[in-house]
């Protein structure tokens, strides 16, 4: 349930933006961090794991190569961010966003032909997955150049296998478009982990609905609280991908293929149905505590009548038996032959008066 | 209770768009798919159902026909759905649309005179239907091209057979126009087949409020959990409708006729009413709730309250007559003469006084 | 409470508009429809009650005659539906519109100048009137010519007396306008009849203010659940009215004078004032149930403490007495002298303390 | 707190407008009207009461006059309203909004340079003050010509008594602007005598959050109830104010100055915080209800566990007593020398286990 | 909890806008007044704390400075204010909204080179720290020149030490640019304090949640209620932030430099985030008061149960024990051998049937 309450953020006051410089200052922790590049065209491909950047860097890359996706897991390496940082000229403010997480999905347009910065697509993703039951929730930093991708993760594992499958598939889609075609189906491949998700939250408020209506429990109403929360996670997540998807799809780039362009309408419907799945499944579990509350009271209602009925019916009885077990001397009932069983009348009568009162009124 | 919870996708990760040589190797079910055709222009009607596919498509159509529609009831079989995709140019993306479901009803504009790619109208509804009190929800994609319209249902069965009647009536409307009038045709039987589902849930929205205010019971909070579900699947059906006709009506294409965009119009009144009606509803059964709670609330006080009035009469009477038990040797009330009489007047005047003072407080 | 939930429509499927050979075909009931027509000049004025229709239809108007208003009472004979479609010819969609019932209101305009068809402004308003305490809900369908009024009600009897009044008076500002002026005059006494139903509301709301904070009955849920349904139905009445009037107000057309459209602006102003209060009324209903609910539980709370105040004094005392009751044959306490008088000093300490317990906790 | 719900309007179906004409035959009452004149330039002020409205409006002002302010206090005397109407061209559904009360607080520009009519700005704003406690809701109209302001008040009495002195004060800013100016610091007046208002409730709302916090009564939740109603009303006056102050000072009028203009800035800054803060409180006061209903949640749980734990350990007690008070003849215990202290044993040994079971459960 | 409720303002009516004479007027109260001025270039700069402030404006700056930064803490002295508005052409309503607190945050273009006026930026932010758990809100006033800032703060002490710092550091982005980056700077520290705040909520509600679902408080409502009201006070100061950073990044102003332009963005991004996060944390309030009022409902029902459990096994019980109490004569049952054996046998026989009978309804 972390992910909602908690984030980190450089010390408020900090200078900001970060220079090429300052990265290499900034602390490096010893988490370990995988650097991989695909480079294709049509016709070929070329999968390497890098273990020395700098060696890599330094060489140029194959002339057929029409796309390289540089991909890198784990932020914690400077030297790493900043080798690539100063390669491939990234803002400042770009490589800052790139480090503090968490940071909102958003989407930005950096130099181009009028500037004298290059032309970058720099995008902040979530990568949402499921993992054993719970919601994992990673950044991921995309940067697209004319032809190269990179791609910052913040740990080891992704959603994007089926991709590289398919790059080495001849012949497929992604094999005969460019860099920003890459793009989109990074981005596809993010979004359409969201409708596993919400298939999982779907039974769950299945599973919970069928508790409500039939047994509520008491531990029921943390259940409701605990997916109330991370529909909210979940939320907050979705809404500002839209925002990124139809910027992508809206607004000119020189980097943005037209053929990329046409599908991220594919994945803006998407997004969009995926809102207003989140949407109705926070209306249903409102709906749930709602119906739940109700439940309770249904029940306790249910418990105070019984007491009530009860109660009612002999506490009476239960009087006239005190009645009758005091000792004043002059009690004339006492002495009389048919008391004892007029006493067992009396009892029943007013039983079946209370019973028929109580019907009358629905209680039974 | 379904259909808000559940769907289907495709494997996240998959490649986007369906190209025409993957849909072959797409998986086929063994359900039957039904296809049938009818052409009509003004003067001649032929309704055809297909068996032999490819043999029908490799005829050239009828000299006279100014319209066919192609009817596919079931998407189950992939060789059809090549067969028409090759044969009517239909767009990977929106193929793929058609056979994930379900997806958002949304109308998609394709090609057109500057493109390499022929002028096409897609658009994806919902079909409504009430089934033994079972609320019904069907995909429907529409294909419009000049003077062809495609539709491909789920299930064999829809509530277009009017309009089939209609289009056999000589000198009809739809007769005399041309193929985007039939679609404006198709999906004004589409939303107008929302209103005997509205009056349904007028109806049982009455029942409800009735039970509500006179009887309320335990099963009543689960009716009213079911339909605030019910209605709010609606909703998710309606709301992009209303986006999908006012597109239509708003949005030049070069398929789509005056005649039809006009009558367009009228569609859209129906859906802003539809949507109107569905929100009021959905308020109506907000308000049900909070009234189910308060009947509750008023039903439970009501119990306290007799268990309450009977309790506080008898509770320091049943003390007296145990006072009156006790077998102290040293009791000297216990050989008064007048000791027994006078217990009883205690007894009523205790009470009368406690049903006063519960009448002064209205609790009688 | 009918109003919000019931509405008849034509059967799903059906051929959208209605052409006039059709109309002749539509079932006609036996209800009496009553026809007027009331022509007018600044000098001159003729009331008809027009009894033969046709031959009315035959004549010409008169020639002083500047504005002429026709006002149909009844929607159930067609043949008089279908003379006046065919003599002005009303559009197929509007006569559909106008016979299928409850419609939204709305405004359309048809033809022009730039158009085969004649200039129309057709409008749809509602009628509300209380009657008897019960809120009365007809439909009013106005079609506006260059010098020609139509107007169509559901039923007889109307809110325009006071205008027909103003036309016959002469040097009236109705009788020295046009025809849209008149058009502007019966959508002004519409909507200000608004006001006394929101007054009577208001009214209601007060009362049940009252009710609830003083004296909340069981019944008092019934009436705020009603008086929220009527004002949901109210607001559904109100919304689509301010939108006629903003389209008139603000786009022209050529049957619109200009002076009728600058005081559209007043009646624009009250529709506004009026959806104002509605909402402020809903609020208040909203809150009226939560200070319901609010009495409710402090009333049963209250009963509560009467019953726990009695049982926890008197309950120890009773099983005090009970002990006292017992018939051990070792009972030291009951031989001695003093034990009844101490058994009864020790009830009153054990009340006192008890009563110095709850006055502690503020219960009494 | 009759203000939201009461409102008077002229009979439905009247006809819109009022002529000069017709205003002299509306019904006067006997209520005295007090009509004063300001007039100032940068050198010279003149104030006077008017007693003789004809006489005063025959003559001319005084030349050196750059700005007139002339004021009525009181709507009663239909004579003055026509007086002052003829004189300064008031436009006919000016006067019917100036004399129907309450009317939504909006602005008119009437008549300019390009028509018949002379250039007016017509204003409706409210004057809220608070007396004794009480919230008093006035209707101000004013009228902005060249040169001239005329100020229409329900009743004697405003709050502009500092302006006045600020008139009289050599060098003040307003002698040296023009009359628009005049308006702008009228307006600013109303809208600064807001805040004390706010500030009232700001401290009510806080007594009554201290209230709930520490001590719940049963009449709290009507004083909340109350405050929400009167902020509700505050809403409904503050909301139409900006929208009034954003027009002024967004749409230039030949009658507005360049500097009222550049001030009316600040006063759109004042109504959008105060329209902020009224939010925020009606927030809080929305909150207040919800813990208001939680804490007698609480209270009640708690007295209910006071009867639970009593009744609970006394119960069963009470029937062991019993079991030992029969009367049968072969009962074995009665004769046993330690069954009393055995009793009393039995007794402790289940209060304790009793006790230390609600111990356990945190109930005590 | 002071800052939602509590605000000073002028007296209504007053006179709108300070002018430079009038300053002076203003009553000065004896708390002193901090003002610091830092020069920096590229090159060079220098920090002073200023005590004569008349000898120090008739100096001139040195001529190196590229950018002067004056910082007044506190806002009492108006010798102070009035020196620095004449010196440095602060408009009126400038100074006026300056002195008034709580102004809400805003900007606003003044002057400019198409006007008399020198270009100003006028900027009212809030300052937000967390004091020892209490949220501490302060008004940060800023003007910006061409190479001029002026910030006016109420009190001494405040974030912007980490800037001073970078000030002195040769080479920091902060020197080498202009004054309106030195702005930029500055809203950035401002905007990045609310981070370590909702950090702060952040971890509360986590303890809160923590609390209902395991052990809800008679105080946890109290808690809830305050954290809810300080969240709207966050809000309160977040969105109009909002506003101002938005327009400082749209509009151009002669004042504001392309750099700081784009790294405008950059707060922008933080505060939609910061918004975000703070409407995510009302959200889970909300839902927490509503979890929590569902645990107490839970947990009453339980009180409620063991109290109906116990009763209704005992009442019945004790009535029979009473029955055999009663002290009539001719009572068969007293006389019988087995009588009280097969008593005991009777309450165990019933015990067990009602045991069972509540095992089987759920409650046991």
């Amino acid at each position: 349930m972390v992910p909602v309450l908690h984030f980190r953020k450089g010390k408020p006051g900090d200078a900001p933006g970060v220079e090429y410089d300052e990265i290499r200052k900034l602390p490096s922790e010893n988490i370990p961090v995988y650097v991989s590049c695909i480079d294709y065209s049509p016709e070929q491909t070329l999968f390497q794991d890098i273990d020395d950047l700098d060696d890599f860097l330094a060489r140029h890359r194959p002339e057929w190569s029409s796309v390289r996706w540089i991909n890198v897991d784990g932020l914690s390496n400077m030297k790493v961010i900043h080798a690539l940082a100063a390669k491939y000229q990234l803002h400042p403010l770009a490589v800052e966003d790139l480090l503090h997480i968490p940071e909102r999905p958003k989407v930005e347009s950096i130099g181009g032909s009028d500037s004298e910065l290059q032309a970058r697509l720099f995008i902040i993703a979530r990568m949402l997955q499921l993992k054993n039951g719970e919601l994992q929730n990673e950044q991921i930093s995309i940067f697209l150049g004319h032809k190269t991708v990179l791609t910052f993760q913040e740990s080891h594992g992704d959603v994007w296998d089926p991709i590289r499958k398919r790059i080495q598939t001849k012949g497929s889609r992604v094999r005969l478009n460019d860099a920003s075609f890459l793009v989109y189906t990074l981005l596809d491949a993010l979004v359409d982990h969201f409708f596993p998700i919400l298939e999982h939250y779907g039974d769950r408020l299945e599973e919970i609905e069928d508790l409500v209506l039939s047994d509520p429990q008491r531990s029921t109403i943390r259940v409701i609280h605990k997916i109330k929360r991370e529909l909210l996670l979940l939320r907050r997540a979705a809404w500002p991908m839209r925002e990124v998807i139809s910027i992508l799809q809206r607004e000119p780039h020189e980097c943005m293929g037209d053929v990329a362009r046409v599908y991220m309408r594919d994945i803006y419907d998407h997004i969009v149905q995926i809102i207003d799945i989140i949407e109705t499944y926070r209306e249903l579990a409102s709906d749930l505590t709602e119906t739940y509350m109700s439940c309770l009271s249904n029940r306790m209602s249910e418990v105070m009548k019984v007491l009530t009925i009860i109660g009612t019916i002999f506490i009476p009885l239960t009087f006239l038996a005190g009645v009758y077990g005091m000792n004043f001397r002059y009690f004339p009932e006492l002495d009389l032959q048919w008391a004892y069983p007029a006493f067992w009348g009396i009892c029943l009568a007013v039983s079946v008066a209370m019973l028929f009162a109580f019907h009358r009124r629905g209680w039974l």
